[in-house]
């Protein structure tokens, strides 16, 4: 009698929730998460020091060719790129540092719940900031002659700079999800 | 007795989840969702259909005029932001068209599903668009001269397209949040 008194209290309990197959846990703990986050951040950091060793590598040191040559500096577009790419750089060096010691188990840096704010917000303005340095990048590349080897280095660094602005388009997508999970739950 | 049964049952059950304060269920039937996002819509409608008018309005249509003065068909720079602007603007139609629809309770056009990821996709592409475009839109103001009608227009479509694209990356966040909601459940 007790068993059928239970037996009907526990039909009546809702079934667990069956998570989606594209979900996952996002803790700190979490490998994969851990690892294809870490792997973006360093393809940023490549990235973008390639953009910033290709337009500083064209501008010579000496003081008489100076004079002579067109340094990336006398284009306000490539200069708002190499900014944008030095911000990017160091924001991605943090970024990395901190998936490192997350890793390492040392969370010496800042909370869980205030990192997942803070790239939440920061990989998105990076992505803006990259896309709209690379649309404007492409003007000065369309001003300059053919001949010069600034252009030749303005195309590289146009490319690696977009190709970086896809990669911290996906850490965005990562750092999103993470926050979702967060202010969902 | 029987209660005695039942009751260390229902003590052993865990406790339902307390949602976070910021969470809200995000159906189709939710009206703050839904109002929140096509007043969004609305607004991007509103911001790219005065960044078309504020262009196109400085464009004469008399052949006389057409020859003097500039169009906005002369700066490459100012073409790309308008097309860009036609694009967000026509894709904001059919959002505001299917938001409008939810909310009459006709589910004509696609599933909530598909709705979803198609949304979440394009809000993001939609706001780089826009960011692109009114980075650019912004050498093309550089370029021109102080008297010229067209520098100002210029500056008003730079202005709204660069409002709607904030207006955009909010919707983006409320795609992205609705998305991720449904490939965690």
């Amino acid at each position: 009698m007790s068993s059928a008194a239970v037996s009907p209290f526990s039909q009546a309990q809702p079934p667990p929730p069956t998570p989606s197959p594209l979900s996952f846990s996002v803790t700190s703990s979490q490998p994969p998460f851990l690892t294809a986050n870490l792997f973006l951040r360093f393809l940023t950091l490549v990235l973008s020091a390639a953009t910033l060793l290709s337009l500083a590598a064209t501008s010579p040191t000496n003081s008489t060719l100076k004079k002579h040559s067109t340094t990336f500096w006398d284009y306000s577009q490539l200069v708002y790129c190499f900014t944008a790419n030095i911000l990017v750089f160091v924001y991605t060096l943090f970024q990395l540092f901190k998936g490192i010691c997350d890793i390492a188990h040392r969370g010496i840096f800042i909370s869980d719940k205030a990192s997942d704010y803070i790239s939440f917000i920061l990989d998105q303005l990076a992505g803006y900031l990259l896309v709209s340095a690379s649309s404007v990048a492409v003007q000065a590349i369309q001003q300059m002659h053919n001949g010069i080897p600034l252009r030749k280095a303005a195309i590289v660094s146009l490319c690696t700079s977009f190709a970086s602005f896809v990669v911290v388009a996906a850490s965005a997508l990562l750092s999103g999800y993470r926050f979702c999970k967060r202010i969902i739950w």
